[in-house]
């Protein structure tokens, strides 16, 4: 017998008792309603009894997590800024620390996300899983927009929810016994992620490294340019230009050294160009942009601080496919297998916002946006320069970089909390390399930078 | 001397030529505008040559990911959907096999995303980095909807962007060595991501298995929950219920001797219960419906296949306070730091819909969805049933799981493409168990689903 249209024409409301959850409707609230008796409202049914015990598994701790010290940089910036709005509960907090965009996303772009959301209603407009790699569009305008004439393809673009979500995806890909190098100071996720990974030995809290991880210093002293003479060789080379947190950006002729330092060493780079857009000065935006680099280099970006997409979570990675193992083995392939297996793709309205941004108007308020940043930075450069302080990036960053030599980071920073009620960020945060510096995000509404910087003169007159 | 307003005063335009970043803005196309000679078009300057190269790094490949079986499953089931298309490319091929939703989302629920897309437009609206473990409002509404009266916390629940991300964050957090077990056959993403870790041996082909992964068999003449007497200890335990593929749902009494035998053998069950909510029989929805599971199971949802947020990505993981590892450790500690090192928080537009789920038009809203898969599920299992099948699952859950006694899975899927262009999954992808089972997807819009049964009925009548 063929299955007639009639024979499935039983409603929603009649199949709705086959399911077990049960609410009130909005339009019962109240009322008397066919609720079994187990059940509680708007909730599951629960049939679970109160316990007290001190039960241990018998799983071990991964010891990789014993490793890490206190908690992740940001969050214990966010402590320490409860703890001292607890002390002063009436103070005008002003956060300066995490890069944390605040200005509203352009509308030609939000709403092209509203729009996405929107047509996710409508039986025309619906998608449901996307393509884990991202959807063709994207990747075809990322490639045309940031590598155009640099011999990367849309398919060499992976989109994702993040640069700081692929760098541990990165991590996950290369394994355990793999050996990292971080420039000294660094954004924190390239280290905290190797030690999670199980790639580094112990924290040595005589030095403030981790054992096994090469730090490559950067100092005023040396331009911020690690002295790669004394670099030791490592599998894989995290390289962050412009810089977070010194605000420096490396030259061609620099990132040309580079490249070849990784290919003299068969290391591959993982370049992070979350901040390429900032850059004011003649520098390379993209690691692709030196010859060769398609052999040894992976780039990581991100919409976070282009388009104050921080929350919205879009960021890409590029894997060319030049990029190989030393058994011959493409390394796109395994990373397009860690992309399948363990993401599942950007949120699609997130991606809908992407596409907005690098459409003419998008771009054009993208760089509204990074302007707007970068007045704040100048801003926050004058009024350091203007105390005596020497003060680093700023140019091509929208981080500004002050050295309080001899002092320790955390004390500054302490000293900058108590006193202006301004979060900064200690630089020794970011490795050993950055102990007497202290982080000044440009992130932030215009009269907050202003006020800011009025404490500044008069902590510092 | 303070710095004042008029200081600062440039116009965004002023600054605009700081940027090395140049496009043509929607005006300007075609016009000759300010831009330097180097620079492309819409792109970024670019100062590379053609490169011809077969270098090799000398990173060695993760010797995890070559252990790896072909593709990922579902992936490799694109694959063959496409190469089935090149085949006939006029077919009318209806896609049963991946669980993707095909219903739009709830127009309650969209609009809620639209409106935070665009409030992110605007001042007030705007937010940036959200909580990593979520938005506080979600959280809260996820424990009260979901486990209310199960002692679970709002600061229990951590908000993801999907179930799927965060079985590998699990991974993750628990290391390398660890052992685990799963329900054979099971959702895939167990078995990959613990290969992926180096949990595993090689895969041993002869027994379709990889070494040191316990696979606990699940077939009707067990009713789909394993024999415990017979299942070995390790660390961890997945187990989905309802269950994807079987669609088999676990009784209250077997999952409660499921958590005596986690807590026998200290281990920790990380539960997934991504299907819950299309439980029609009185099973336990949550584990923690058990007593004592909270100190012995995590559990991972989803909101993918309620509310068709497949494509927006948004879940959660419950890691209770009183879950410890052998040496006392709280494992929320640790899964807290992977969320805030690896991860940053789902989408905050994603959030938005999910808090509007929870709501109770959303509820309303999500149950409609689900009813009418699992009318799509009834019908399925009608036609089966009719065609003198042993069908298994679909009451508890929206996959259908046909038993094709002493045939391969992957010939009963090639056969059922080339007869009736409809995509199944075949069960031996989910593990040696599923062999000779074909899963069938409710996931569909309703006159593809009766074509597809249409179809079925030719094929076997």
């Amino acid at each position: 017998m063929a299955l007639s249209q009639a024979s499935i024409s039983s409603s929603s409301s009649a199949l709705f008792s086959q399911s077990r959850f049960n609410f009130k409707s909005p339009t019962s609230r109240g009322q008397s309603v066919a609720v079994p008796a187990k059940t509680i409202g708007g909730g599951w049914k629960c049939v679970a009894t109160p316990e007290k015990t001190e039960f241990k598994t018998q799983v071990s701790r991964n010891a990789n997590m014993g490793k890490l010290q206190a908690g992740y940089l940001f969050p214990e910036i966010a402590r320490r800024r409860n703890a001292h709005l607890e002390k002063y509960p009436d103070a005008k907090i002003i956060p300066l620390g995490i890069g944390d965009t605040t200005e509203p996303i352009p509308e030609y772009i939000a709403s092209a996300m509203a729009k996405r959301a929107l047509a996710m209603s409508t039986r025309e407009g619906y998608s449901g899983y996307g393509p884990e790699q991202g959807e063709k569009p994207l990747r075809t305008a990322i490639a045309k927009t940031f590598y155009d004439n640099l011999g990367i393809e849309e398919d060499d673009i992976f989109v994702s929810d993040g640069a700081k979500c692929d760098i541990s995806r990165l991590q996950v890909l290369f394994g355990e016994d793999k050996t990292i190098a971080v420039q000294d100071p660094s954004y924190p996720a390239y280290v905290d992620s190797s030690v999670i990974m199980g790639q580094t030995g112990q924290y040595q809290k005589s030095v403030e490294k981790f054992a096994n991880i090469e730090y490559m210093r950067c100092t005023p002293d040396n331009g911020f340019f690690p002295d790669l003479s004394s670099t030791n060789r490592t599998d894989i080379i995290f390289f962050c230009s412009p810089n977070n947190p010194t605000g420096s950006a490396a030259t061609r002729e620099q990132l040309t050294q580079l490249v070849k330092f990784a290919k003299d060493n068969g290391s591959i780079i993982v370049y992070d160009s979350a901040y390429a857009m900032y850059m004011s000065d003649d520098n390379p935006c993209s690691i692709f942009e030196i010859p060769g680099a398609k052999d040894v280099a992976i780039e990581t970006s991100s919409f976070s601080k282009y388009a104050g997409f921080t929350g919205v979570r879009l960021g890409w990675t590029v894997v060319p496919k030049q990029l190989h193992y030393s058994d011959g083995f493409q390394v796109a392939k395994d990373f397009n297998r860690i992309v399948c297996t363990c993401f599942n793709g950007a949120s699609t309205i997130a991606q809908a916002g992407g596409l907005a941004c690098l459409e003419p108007e998008g771009l054009k308020a993208m760089h509204g946006v990074i302007n707007f940043y970068k007045e704040n930075t100048n801003i926050i450069m004058e009024t350091f320069n203007s105390l005596g302080f020497n003060v680093y990036g700023g140019t091509n960053a929208p981080y500004v970089w002050v050295h309080f030599p001899g002092q320790s980071s955390w004390d500054v920073f302490a000293e900058i909390l108590e006193k202006t009620h301004v979060v900064t960020t200690p630089g020794s945060g970011f490795g050993p390399g950055g102990e007497g510096f202290i982080r000044v995000s440009a992130f932030g509404h215009r009269e907050n930078v202003l006020e800011a910087c009025k404490r500044f003169k008069q902590l510092y007159k």
